[in-house]
């Protein structure tokens, strides 16, 4: 036996493939790839592991995150985007120290653990970068991360950066960090969205992205307050104002884009920017229910994510996947959004935003093993047919029980391979009560 | 040690009582009654339980739930409520057998117990009733349920009764079953909604209802279109139909109530008709969102339920409190329906609604023993403050632990007193596959 081969026997494997195919079979792993999918595989030097009593599914994919929030989570209700942001997160981002943004992050990548997710985009905070770097490479999970870059309006001094200095630290950091600590971790340039950053940051960090080939990382029409106070600066709409200053392409990635006109929708189409729907955040701000099917329509790429704890509360693609199925039929009608469509964005549809569609994000022979096992003889899962229904709607994240990335276990039997969860949590109750609750 | 006594120790306790007490202490119970809260309680003759782990609710109360529908869940999505009931829903009721329909109900009253839910307010289907009866009251579950009545419109012919059977087997349900097979387990007359019941039906149905005082339960204003049939057929709003046949009081219990204009929403205030609101369901047929911030301003007593397993597709009190939060907000702004009063919905509104607001719905001496004990010291629940916050955005169902109904064990460890969950399991799968799969 070689630890170098895997075989999960007998699971029912929804491939996420192009012919969507769902069959019961065996997944031979070897080192980071898949080498097989099949009935009856056998590999003399392979760990076997009955995946009889699992659905296998790809690793899921947010990509749209900010752990430096995580310690925030239930603290901050009730607001809307820029009193939230004000009130709430700036001040406490400011007050971030090492200790709480290890711990921040390290809460939050357990909860995506646990919850089935392998692979994030992440926002950062401004200072202490390095620790949300060091604990991405520890964890084991695959990631996207970059420095939030604010040079402009009303912040707490410890947030506050000039131009060059939020470039420069962002370079920095990618230095580091892009495909070195770990090479699951990669950079992503973040500036926060246009009101925090001047043209001047925003157009530079295009260029950079573009030199690097790196994700572009931004909020964008997230709330109707925010999209006037745009159109007011720029006499632009959000999406005309990034065409302008030559963003408008394949690596952007935008969060929200939940206040879009036609010209803009038309716009996304055609440059192939990316929307990361947040369908909780953008209930619970009150930013309204971003237009999803039309933008399936157009054929632009839309993925999710959970954004931050303190609006949500969770980090939970389940609970994400649910609710980006269930808001928009008031709207549309019932039959939009199916519960296949759904799987798909927190899957392969993250994959392409992340430009890793041949990496990862289906099941497929010379793609990457990132898995997981989910048991869904639950008493909310019965009657067992109708796969797709069942993971969208039914299968709380509980129901993960091992996850697997670039063929290395990273939660087994709901347990943290590279964290004690007790301590985390321990430690996450004590900073927070420090730092951040009065 | 007398089993008549039982004593939680340092559980954190919210009460819902009117001052909204939240305090870490004892629970002092007595046969089915609390007989004490506070410090350091003693008592000689009682079972100590160590609480220090949990948060103590009231058992949650959902007062819209379809049992007969569980075997249905995962197999009829993307489709309106009109469609979705005559090409799915009424066939499939219409092939129950006493067998099915009882393990349908089974694996209701499972799921719900496991999730904290103690009450419910039940509408069953047309045929063999008496087995969804036996299972409540084996179950230790408080509920109301009764039979629905049908007596108008296409119907599959297994479904199909007229007035005077309709109204006669509910009688009989009623003499059988209320107040008798368990002193939990009551009747509630339930017509199912105004298109399937003539107006004599209906009619009879008030004054039954009113003689026996027991609930009116009902379906009203759920889908536009429903409510433009009602238009056409009565030259009424729903809720003007309903107040000109006497209905209109106290007892009439009406779930969804999405479409109501202004005039009717002042008839629910004046008349205090009850609202049972079910936002899962509401959203996944495609209805809408029903204006509950408008009729909380009202002073109208506003509840929730899952509804049923297929147009859901769970029996969760916790994923609809949370989604009953989020989905107002952007419409009414992102502070209204704040943490407290969702939960208070799930629980004392619950308890009004159903006339037992004396009885259940709060943590106070001399009330009936329901109690939820949650484990909150999990990975999506820290930092640890922010209690009504947690329950309502961050509990997932599975932090349940235990259950006591009346002062009975029912959930202890996650595991059901009264029911086998694998032999459950295990049956409700064989019987949906014969039955409702092909």
């Amino acid at each position: 036996m070689n630890a170098n081969w895997k075989l999960l026997k007998n699971g029912l494997i929804v491939t996420i493939n192009d012919s969507a195919d769902v069959d019961t079979g065996d997944i031979l792993i070897e080192g980071k790839y898949i080498r097989g999918i099949g009935s009856n595989l056998k590999h003399s030097d392979a760990q076997y592991f009955d995946a009889s009593e699992y659905v296998i599914i790809p690793g899921l994919i947010q990509t749209h995150v900010h752990l430096c929030q995580t310690l925030f989570r239930n603290l901050a209700d009730d607001l809307t985007l820029l009193n939230w942001l004000n009130k709430k997160i700036y001040p406490w981002e400011a007050l971030h120290t090492p200790e709480s943004l290890a711990i921040s992050t390290k809460l939050g990548i357990a909860e995506l653990l646990l919850g089935g997710t392998s692979t994030i985009l992440d926002m950062g905070t401004v200072n202490h970068m390095d620790v949300v770097f060091e604990e991405l490479a520890r964890s084991g999970m695959r990631a996207f991360c970059g420095k939030t870059m604010m040079d402009k309006g009303e912040m707490p001094i410890a947030l506050q950066e000039n131009t060059s200095k939020a470039i420069d630290s962002s370079l920095t950091l990618l230095e580091r960090w892009h495909n070195t600590g770990s090479e699951r971790v990669k950079y992503a340039f973040a500036p926060r969205f246009i009101l925090s950053c001047s043209k001047e940051l925003l157009t530079e960090t295009v260029k950079l992205s573009r030199e690097y080939n790196v994700p572009l990382h931004t909020h964008a029409a997230e709330n109707m307050t925010e999209v006037d106070i745009v159109k007011t600066m720029y006499n632009k709409d959000t999406i005309s104002f990034f065409e302008e200053i030559g963003a408008a392409g394949p690596n952007l990635c935008l969060a929200h884009c939940v206040w879009l006109n036609d010209r803009e929708k038309d716009i996304l189409r055609d440059t192939k920017i990316k929307v990361l729907h947040c369908p909780s955040s953008n209930l619970k701000l009150g930013s309204g229910i971003a237009p999803i099917p039309e933008y399936l329509d157009h054929g632009i790429t839309v993925s999710i994510g959970a954004d931050g704890a303190p609006c949500n509360n969770n980090l939970d693609a389940f609970t994400e996947m649910r609710l980006a199925a269930l808001i928009q039929k008031p709207k549309y009608g019932a039959h939009v959004m199916d519960s296949e469509s759904v799987l798909r964005m927190a899957t392969i549809e993250g994959a392409k935003t992340l430009g890793l569609e041949n990496e990862i994000g289906s099941i497929e022979v010379g793609k990457k093993a990132d898995l997981a096992l989910i048991k869904l003889n639950q008493v909310h899962t019965i009657p067992y047919k109708s796969i797709y229904s069942k993971l969208v709607y039914s299968t709380p994240s509980s129901a993960v029980e091992h996850l697997i990335i670039d063929g290395e276990w990273v939660v087994k039997n709901r347990s943290l391979f590279n964290y004690d969860i007790n301590d985390i949590m321990k430690q996450a109750n004590y900073i927070a009560n420090k730092l951040f609750i009065n």
